[in-house]
């Protein structure tokens, strides 16, 4: 059983001709609605390939019953929910210009409640964005935990950081948020490296670089046409942590995670096109050769 | 009866600390959603005023059984949607920052389908703020007409604007949109208001200058602790269109305007805080002294 922790979000993605002035107004030409939260889309995509996973997250009153929460249900992701009377579910507006620009309002609503909360001791854990001070209660509790930091690293003080990084088994993290921790840390690339046994650093259209016992790989991303790489990462810790959990090294789960996102990036929203195992294992078989049963040791 | 055509929204307030800067991110940190959209807040406060009316407005399939539909069944108020499938109904996010500053982003959604429906002819009608084409062809075909452009008029041709102003009873505007009008109808404001038999300008907390049959009457605010100004303008066009149709003559119409309005502001949202008959009646003696019967001619 994989634990993810994080939020459950709402995401509405809306296209503008330009952003308001200050006082003015714009027409809002498209506006749709996506299953977001950078927890629920890693379960969402560990149970898609036939992971065993449940979501930890604190939810509003009004999400049980609702499309999402029978999305997830459809999936198998079980449900370990924080249910917060009176509170909306996260969500995030997103507003898209016609230059490419792109503002960001998110809501924690509901996800506020980890902060008051307790959490259990895990066996094996993923940390997504979320509450700093109850991510270092998870770690420090965890058996086998891994941790991406996303855009709450902001969030985050030295000392809570530092507590993450001693207690956890993996770092998924793209570049930015390495120089980002390496800055708030005050130490260099190899040494923050240095502290976890195993880190996984995300490079947009570069691939993945993967730190392990001290030596490190790169593996290209799979070509695809892309469409919105919202969610990109959150396929590809879905991908690693399932078959890593299947009993995969390290450099094929990374291989796996690859070739999920690259599913995830050919559509807009994060979990409107999860690949199931054996559609990402026809796609791995393409570009990495033919994906074996993990070895038992 | 009076018809009232328009938008009905749904409204997002939602508090943040700054704007976002360009691919930026801000935490939402209060987000209500509030019943609106112009015509709705007229027919809501006509229909809690005690009038009989209904709402012409162009609705996404989800709307029916809502809690907003279920709120405007409770009021009376009458419905004549258009129902359009596969559509949200009208949006409205609107983001005010801790400096005072707002950005409105307004998602026409189902109320684009007015541009290709043909309204009926209406004895009583208010054209609120929606599509302009629409609103001539009503405005032609109307028995009795009264027009506010609210912030749609960015949306006229001259032409359009024209044809309303040539074909409505009464204009309801606040400075800023007759300062509008006069510069898309290359016209000075005299001109433009001895084109219309009755024009009722308001000016915010300077209250509100009726011109009509060549003669000006000023009518003041009613004093209250200001919450939310949103909405005073619909809630003032409300009371007058209700007291106008039980009777009234048009200066003691204007004044159950103004007193209509003054709860409006008191709370924020439109359709929040308005008064039933008795309630305004209350406060209308306190102001203007009693408010008597309507004399029948």
């Amino acid at each position: 059983m994989i634990t993810v922790v994080g939020h459950t979000a709402i995401d509405h993605i809306c296209k503008v001709p330009v952003f308001p002035e200050r006082h003015g107004s714009v027409p809002v030409t498209d506006h749709k609605v996506y299953y977001g939260g950078g927890a629920a889309n890693i379960a969402a995509g560990i149970a898609k390939l036939g992971g065993e996973c449940e979501l930890l997250s604190a939810v509003g009153d009004e999400f049980e019953g609702s499309d999402y929460d029978s999305w997830l249900t459809s999936l198998g992701v079980g449900k370990r929910f924080i249910v917060v009377d009176g509170k909306r579910t996260a969500t995030c507006f997103l507003f898209n210009d016609e230059k490419g620009d792109q503002m960001t309002f998110f809501e924690w609503g509901a996800s506020r409640a980890f902060a008051e909360s307790e959490p259990p001791a895990l066996d094996f854990v993923h940390m997504a964005t979320a509450d700093p001070g109850y991510n270092v209660k998870v770690a420090e509790k965890a058996g086998f935990s891994s941790f991406d930091p996303g855009q709450d690293l902001i969030n985050y003080s030295k000392e809570q950081l530092e507590a993450i990084i001693e207690n956890i088994d993996i770092l998924f993290a793209n570049h930015h948020e390495v120089r980002r921790m390496t800055k708030m840390l005050g130490v260099q690339e190899d040494e923050l490296i240095g502290r976890i046994p195993v880190s996984i650093i995300t490079m947009s259209g570069d691939g993945s670089e993967i730190h392990a016992e001290g030596s490190v790989h790169k593996i290209p991303v799979v070509p695809v046409t892309l469409a919105d790489p919202t969610g990109a990462g959150d396929a590809y810790r879905a991908g690693f942590l399932t078959a890593y959990q299947k009993g995969y090294d390290i450099l094929t789960a990374c291989k796996i995670g690859t070739v999920s996102a690259s599913f995830t990036v050919e559509v807009i929203g994060c979990q409107t096109n999860l690949p199931d195992w054996k559609t990402m294992s026809a796609r791995y078989n393409e570009n990495f050769g033919r994906l074996k049963e993990p070895e038992t040791e």
